[in-house]
């Protein structure tokens, strides 16, 4: 008999009640979200699926769930594991505990990096971690014409990891123009999923252009950042993912859209958020119980956050608890708040031990900052006049404004103007390819003094500087490169905090819980300077992604993201 | 440049409105099913999909839309072709331009005739009509040990057609007896398809029962007839189709569990229903119809005959009026009383050039009735005693009752009795297999005299007779085996009606206008001869039907349904 087969009829005999279950949980308990009900019995579990509700079974082991209320295990439905800052195995670690029993990961930014290496790392690792960790095949890497990154990924590249056990579809389409303009390189990966799954990327998408991009079958959207943006989407078929990450901030602005009617065309998503955010927040959960607190239907929210997302990337086998299904269980001390006490994925309690055995394969991407220090003299922005482009950064958002403004002007070069929030701007190549580097300007980081570099910069993760000093900027970003990747706080010529990320210069190689405090030190580092915003970090980490609009910056120069072209110098 | 990616390129330049669409239904009202809004406004639809709403589009051709409201094309979610009487051609031909843009087959009657030859008939055809037919894999041939089949299909039978376009998965998986006994056979087909898709069919299945047979993978029933047993079936996370057919009618019972929060998990199916009942009150229409004259909510109704019933299938690409979603709208002069004025499916506006063009290969079945002419002698049941079992019939239903009645009795006989509404049923074996005949008693069907035969009998599609004397009921089947199946009605020593079904014994080889005049022809003959019951011939076919309690009779005998056993004779 095959281990399948064994499986299955084990099923039938746990389900049927002739012999006791793997596991059950008695007396629980549970929120039906095809119903909306409360319900109250025992779930029986049989390795990894549910074979039983609403009778009573016996178990080889028995769990007394009278004190809890179990929902079904939540789905993340878009982020990066990379913007955790610590690898899928302690990403694992953080994020399970807090009831996400799935998530869709797009290891886009490893990839921009690594290219091909940075894509197998994470199947082998999907394959290894608690949670259901799945990986959708980065779309865009390079994300667009418009910089240098360290991998290509083409469709031919992608073709062959289609039908990974662990792989839905292709990862969020950013390069939208890229699909107006039917670059050839960019049909060739809509041809090659065609009919298959296609996550979107969609912000501020409307009209004409919303619908030639949903024309190619593009599913769903984790952009969107206010409600008539929202029901436009709605309206015309996407699935809509509300976002609440670490820098980019939509519940407050979305939670008015949740109702029975809308809610198994939306889901949930974290796209970026830190383990520091985790622990004091929390995950998926962190949305339930803003969304709840915000006035959304309770059984409505609970329901998107299981089955309207699974059922979205086509995973039939999740979402409810009911037989058949996998046991992705949270159990929870109160319903209202979703407050986590335990958690079950695919039939197993989730405890330490449980990540203990899981043998995550070893970490790639050391020595990845291929890039000679630097001197202050590189960030000089020569300039033919005083007025000129400059980023104007939203809080809490990845789009930006494109200014023009005055800033004083000496010797044929711009300045930074701190009485006006503007710094400058830099980004470094630093894949060992051009070398080149990108100059601007930015209003709204509100750094009143020294230089802030970091090896993240979305997507095509070249060094990012921003600064009031030309000499800090250099001194951050030669301490950068000897970490061999991170961010560093500089002012007055000294070292002011730092954090490493040897990992593709994306990610750390320490426990999460460590990661948490150096977050912690980084932050309170900026305050201490005197920077008031909350992610200065991980705001200015999207400066250079210039497939969000309006106005960013990358290796080659700034890009009018609207015109999908690099200014002229 | 590809086919596709011609297609491709084409659906963003005609959604960004660079090129007039191939069509536009110009300002038109249609009712989003994903907000419930009714809207206004364009339609624009690049060959086979829609690529713009919401906005102002110009065609190479264009509709004027202003006296229709368009809703999305109608997914019936279970049906066998073949008890439309009439091959996939004239089934096409006959539900598409109800609005049933896709129909999930079981193509189950054929293929237990003919085995493979009845399923490779179905693929080429689906391969051609004009609405999307699918076809699930028949699970269930023979559909069990009680009775003989003409065909078998294994699981490695089944295997090498998974993959096929028109495949979706399992069909409706009927021996549930065979799980929950670990049948061989029966786990084979379960273990091959894991993960897969498989429909269910779990008519008054409950409890424990319910809960292993869910484990096993099965998604859905559409054999749910009262509330209480859809509210256990949705309760564990299968999906209620509900049912209108021409034999079985669930609608009454179960449209009032309707509602926006249980729309996702419904859906419609006709599973049997005929030409003249199509003709006269429609196919999936005639749900939406009753269920909203009903009371439901219309927007739900309307949600869960399309999005609903295609995303069960894990049919992404179709089920609202959205870009990138298959161009299948149906067009109303109502949305209340869901009156059809046209049809486009997949971007084509249906009329009869288009049924036309189909190049629809040619019929199979042909002589499938392998049976000597009888004689009256065959009908006489021998027994000890007046008393004994008698099938109890419900009209409306295939559910029977086991009663236990005296008949009168004379030389070892059992006999009928009309006074108490009980005549003979018989089945005669007729693949050329075993020759076998079971003999019983029904009680329900009102016929006061002659006898009624057919070669349609559920599953097995033995020779079913039921007659108040020997000597019609042997006149009824030799007339059968004359016309190589069919119905027949015969009374006094004269063949009063009948209606050829050559095609397997099944259907038709006639279009299905001529059908439908012939079943009406049928029913008035009947009710002539004084049987006031509305489909007697569709009812006595589910007599032989050993997967449906309590009660019924195989070509083997008289089965106990609820043991899954054939009674001691």
């Amino acid at each position: 008999m095959t281990e399948l087969r064994h499986r299955i009829e084990s099923g039938i005999d746990q389900g049927l009640g002739r012999e006791p279950a793997d596991l059950v949980i008695k007396n629980i308990r549970f929120l039906n979200v095809v119903t909306g009900e409360v319900a109250k019995g025992d779930i029986a579990i049989c390795g990894e699926r549910i074979v039983g509700t609403y009778e009573s079974y016996r178990g080889k082991r028995e769990i007394d769930g009278r004190d809890f209320t179990a929902v079904p295990g939540f789905v993340d439905c878009h982020l990066h594991v990379e913007s955790s800052l610590v690898g899928p195995a302690e990403f694992d670690r953080c994020a399970l505990p807090r009831g996400t029993t799935t998530a869709i990961c797009d290891p886009h930014e490893m990839c921009n990096v690594l290219g091909k290496e940075g894509l197998e790392f994470f199947l082998r690792s999907a394959e290894r971690t608690a949670m259901d960790l799945r990986v959708q095949l980065s779309s865009c890497v390079p994300a667009t014409h418009l910089e240098t990154a360290g991998g290509r990924l083409t469709a031919a590249d992608l073709l062959p990891y289609r039908h990974h056990s662990k792989v839905i579809g292709l990862a969020e389409f950013m390069n939208a123009p890229g699909i107006f303009h039917k670059v050839p390189e960019v049909m060739d990966k809509i041809e090659a999923f065609w009919g298959e799954h296609i996550d979107g990327h969609a912000p501020l998408m409307k009209g004409y252009e919303l619908n030639a991009y949903l024309s190619c079958g593009i599913r769903n959207c984790h952009e969107t950042t206010s409600e008539p943006e929202a029901w436009e989407k709605l309206r015309k078929g996407m699935q809509v993912f509300i976002r609440e990450g670490s820098a980019c901030k939509d519940l407050a602005a979305l939670s008015g859209i949740i109702s029975t009617t809308t809610a198994p065309f939306l889901g949930f998503c974290t796209d970026d958020r830190n383990p520091l955010d985790i622990a004091e927040e929390g995950h998926i959960d962190h949305l339930i119980r803003g969304a709840i607190k915000a006035g959304a239907p309770m059984a409505d929210v609970y329901r998107l956050a299981s089955w309207s997302a699974a059922r979205g990337f086509g995973l039939t086998d999740r979402g409810l608890i009911a037989p058949g299904q996998r046991a992705d269980i949270v159990l929870l001390n109160d319903l209202q708040t979703c407050d986590v006490a335990d958690v079950i994925a695919g039939g197993r309690m989730i405890d330490d031990g449980i990540f203990e055995v899981r043998n995550m394969p070893g970490p790639v991407g050391y020595n990845s900052i291929k890039r000679a220090k630097v001197d202050a003299s590189l960030f000089r922005v020569p300039a033919s006049g005083p007025t000129g482009p400059v980023i104007g950064l939203r809080e809490g958002q990845v789009l930006t404004d494109f200014l023009t403004m005055s800033l004083p002007y000496r010797d044929g070069e711009r300045l930074v103007d701190l009485a006006n929030d503007v710094i400058k701007v830099c980004v470094l190549e630093r894949h060992g390819k051009r070398g080149s580097v990108g100059r601007g300007f930015v209003k709204g980081l509100k750094l009143p003094g020294g230089a802030i570099a970091s090896s993240i910069g979305h997507d095509s993760h070249n060094i990012c500087v921003v600064g009031a000093a030309d000499a800090d900027m250099a001194l951050a970003v030669n301490r950068l490169i000897d970490l061999g990747g991170g961010f560093v706080l500089a002012a007055n010529g000294k070292v002011l905090a730092d954090m490493p990320l040897p990992l593709a210069g994306l990610m750390s190689d320490r426990d999460f819980r460590s990661v948490a405090h150096e977050i912690k030190a980084l932050r309170s580092a900026v305050r201490d300077l005197g920077c008031p915003l909350a992610e200065p970090f991980l705001q200015m980490a999207f400066l250079p992604l210039p497939v969000i609009p309006h106005l960013k910056i990358t290796d080659l120069g700034l890009v009018d993201v609207d015109k999908f072209e690099l200014l002229a110098a």
